[in-house]
């Protein structure tokens, strides 16, 4: 990846806040993809310990590595590698294509709007009445506002966001490519009590009687805090009453369904194609993995971490580590994989155990006979 | 939640189809989101048995319980709490911001169309040829409509939902935002027999001779029918031939999947995340909880429910109730899960089987001796 | 299915790429849907075992069938049934209403985008500075396409794709409706270990500290080479560094979730729901079937076969067949089911062999005591 322009190693150790070991007028244009490939000219970042195993195959003209790695290369060395990535690569990263402060002409923004400074909006872009965007804030091309809505200062809405009346949007928010805030959440009932919950009240007999759902409006909102990234095409749907509410910093990644009424905390990570149902509760700085389900009305703690695929079916405590579906703590789900692993064999025993016994019971009247002969013989 | 005026609890009774008990004067203006920390002036809903028990520590003006629940509160009870929930948000909802009737400056509608009466179009929508669009119809902004569509009366499309040429829906039909219908099944075929399909025949060796996926058109439609609701950034893919089709008064939440050729029965729901594969038929009324997966040609019986995070690969029957990966009678399902938590007790179990039985076994022989010498001795 | 036009068997024969057998001008002017409910005039496709039984039951004026079936009826018979399905849907394919070449009036092209010839530009199109677009290719209504992108020639990209700067697609690439390519990789990093990274390193007690995510710029890009289609609402994330790659060829379904720095291999099949988490890499003609998970910095071999509502946690060689989560070979995965099922009788057998063996120990004492007095009395 070629750098912007060309560093010098001790301006590469400043950004990366590092300790320069090395050369420090040794120069660097690029970043290798791979430190095995590397060629002179380049820099190579050998963070993992599996990588700096092999840091003698490495031709790059400079390495930046975490704490403790012997080689003989100009090297950075580092504390935290993945946040002197971080400020890597905000220093050097390219330019985006973005709308410049002012309003396109092809915007349409409600005259009862109230804009702050210098906020930016692109071409298509749609804003009902009586909403309000915070200084700095940033709306691509095609985003469709309803009314009402507020949303704070510094914000990135990249482009066909789509967010429905009411929605509240805190600070230095970003939303990426389409992600749709405040759709109504899905709630229904019947007139008389359907064949679902006929069956569930033990009534067998299905009826095949016009009995409609009817929808239950969802007049709440959605409220999401300072700080929080929401990802492409990620869904959160509104309160039936109340706000489905996002705390702040929470970072949620693309395709991910927030049912309505949940609340997620603070600092809180979700992972791909997640989905949490309605009225959950997850705690500040929990991390959920991906494809993982959360059914409705379930409360995680803080601190939790919910492996990738698993299903919550039940509440989670602070700090726990689950998996599986239905998820349990780890270690017993790993335990549970290994004895499966094992029923083959444990199958194959219990066959033994029994052609064994049935021999030592083929045996026994012999015993008995044994027994009531030597009584016999008494 | 602030009521937009105060009501009495006479007028609240009405509107729920409630009977009063206690004074009909009584005024709220807002309603308790957590009953146990109401004011006095709100209405309290307390409809789930869990909530119902602690009642003595409601402190609102006036509460709604189902039949049977004894408190001093002023009170309404209902018979089927949701619908009486259904019906006061209904009359009680904030006012939404939608596009007034008729068709907003920017939005392109070919001039080929044939538009109902009173029919809303919102801004940057654009409508391709010789589609049809009936009375009442609201269209927000930024949905993009193919040629050849048609939409019945009364519909609602929130922003940016993209419907595909032939196209069908009908009357009363909600699509929330960026809903997709129309856009291709997944279909491919290769000239010569593919790696996976020699694989399939038996023959293990894979060939890296050039023999690319060729697309089959997918030259079939969708059919909506009537009182659907459809969720954000659900995709309803056209079929192959024919028409994929969604049942009268069926409800998808959002981010679902039904494949090509795919029949959703009437009144099914359909909860998040949930892909319905090719070729598949649900019956009427079947629920299919969130983040499912149904493998393709899978026929799914009326009024059956499928729990959560389930993988249906084989045929279910009317009424049944199924659940796990692969879905089995969800009482199956338990005793499996049950079992599986045994294991380890029962490996421990099979383990002091072996032990005590090798005991016998090192006995067995002076047993035999014994009867031997028995024999012997007579 | 009404066909363009009337068609005779010889026709059919030649656009099915097959061989006729019977009358040459047998005339059909539709397709069945169903076989068994053909009539007179129309053309039934049996190309499934399962039909070709019944083909008796079939009143087409003539049917297409593999070889090796037996019928009086006019027929085409085909070798590869599907081949022959894309060829005549093909040719009876309807009009699809797509924009002319030219660029839409209200189309928003920045003037330093070099676009090529028969370029066909949509209305409300938005094209960002610097973009190349090739001969053909076809820009549906609402597309929002960042800069510095390139797009080859005769591609199709339906409304509401979303392309960021700097994604490189090439030639013949097909998008259906909201593809979302090139928004940010999902990555953070703490100033300080977070509790989870504390959690994993022993550490149990966490902290409440203020210590936010920070983003971790992402200023790769993606790669989508050669005749690749992508479904709706997917998601093809930018890499950190470098570029997610979807490779010549490969097709991917609705809702699919790559992350970043992934590459997907040629041919690759990936169906719908399915997300493949950062820095995996998936092999050339490798079969992904719905609803899977790919945990990240997997390798997938080529010609493998993930079966549905996987979780693929490790490495997968090269023609593997598995399934489950965690993915096991897939016989692997029957057996455990196998074995999982008969958990209940295997349970009641270890049960059946303790109460036997405590039988057979209540009795040794006794032969014991028949083994002593046996001794005694020598």
């Amino acid at each position: 990846m070629k750098l912007p322009k060309e560093f010098s190693l001790a301006e590469i150790a400043a950004v990366a806040g590092g300790t320069l070991e090395g050369p420090a007028d040794t120069k660097v244009d690029s970043v290798a993809l791979d430190p095995f490939n590397a060629k002179s000219g380049e820099l190579a970042l050998l963070f993992d310990p599996k990588l700096v195993k092999r840091i003698r195959d490495c031709k790059a003209s400079a390495v930046i590595v975490p704490k403790g790695v012997s080689t003989d290369l100009p090297k950075v060395v580092v504390e935290r590698p993945l946040l002197s990535l971080a400020r890597i690569l905000s220093a050097v990263k390219p330019k985006r294509f973005r709308p410049e402060p002012g309003i396109h002409p092809t915007a349409l923004i409600d005259p009862t709007c109230r804009l702050g400074d210098n906020v930016a909006v692109g071409p298509y872009v749609v804003v009902g009445p009586q909403t309000v965007i915070g200084n700095n804030t940033v709306i691509m091309a095609s985003c469709v506002i309803g009314g009402a809505v507020s949303i704070g200062q510094d914000c990135l809405l990249y482009p066909s966001c789509l967010i429905d009346d009411y929605v509240q949007i805190g600070n230095r928010v970003i939303l990426q490519q389409g992600a749709s805030l405040g759709s109504d959440g899905f709630g229904y009932v019947t007139e008389r009590p359907s064949n679902v919950e006929r069956r569930m009240a033990g009534v067998t007999e299905a009826s095949d009687e016009p009995n409609p759902l009817i929808k239950i409006p969802q007049i709440g909102t959605v409220i999401v805090e300072d700080d929080v990234e929401i990802g492409s095409y990620t869904t959160v749907d509104r309160a039936t009453m109340g706000a489905t509410t996002i705390g702040k910093g929470a970072k949620i990644d693309n395709q991910v369904m927030i049912a309505h009424n949940t609340r997620i905390g603070r600092e809180v990570i979700i992972i791909a194609q997640t989905a949490v149902a309605g009225s959950c509760v997850v705690g500040d700085r929990t991390v959920i993995a991906g494809c993982t389900g959360v059914k409705d009305h379930v409360k995680i703690g803080k601190d939790a971490i919910i492996e990738g695929m698993s299903g919550v079916l039940k509440d989670i405590p602070d700090g726990a580590l689950v998996s599986g579906v239905p998820a349990v703590p780890a270690r017993e789900f790993f335990t549970q994989l290994a004895h499966i692993n094992k029923l083959p064999q444990m199958f194959k025993e219990v066959r033994e155990l029994k052609r064994k016994l049935a021999e030592l019971e083929s045996l026994l009247p012999e015993c008995q006979l044994v027994k009531q002969g030597d009584n016999a013989g008494n």
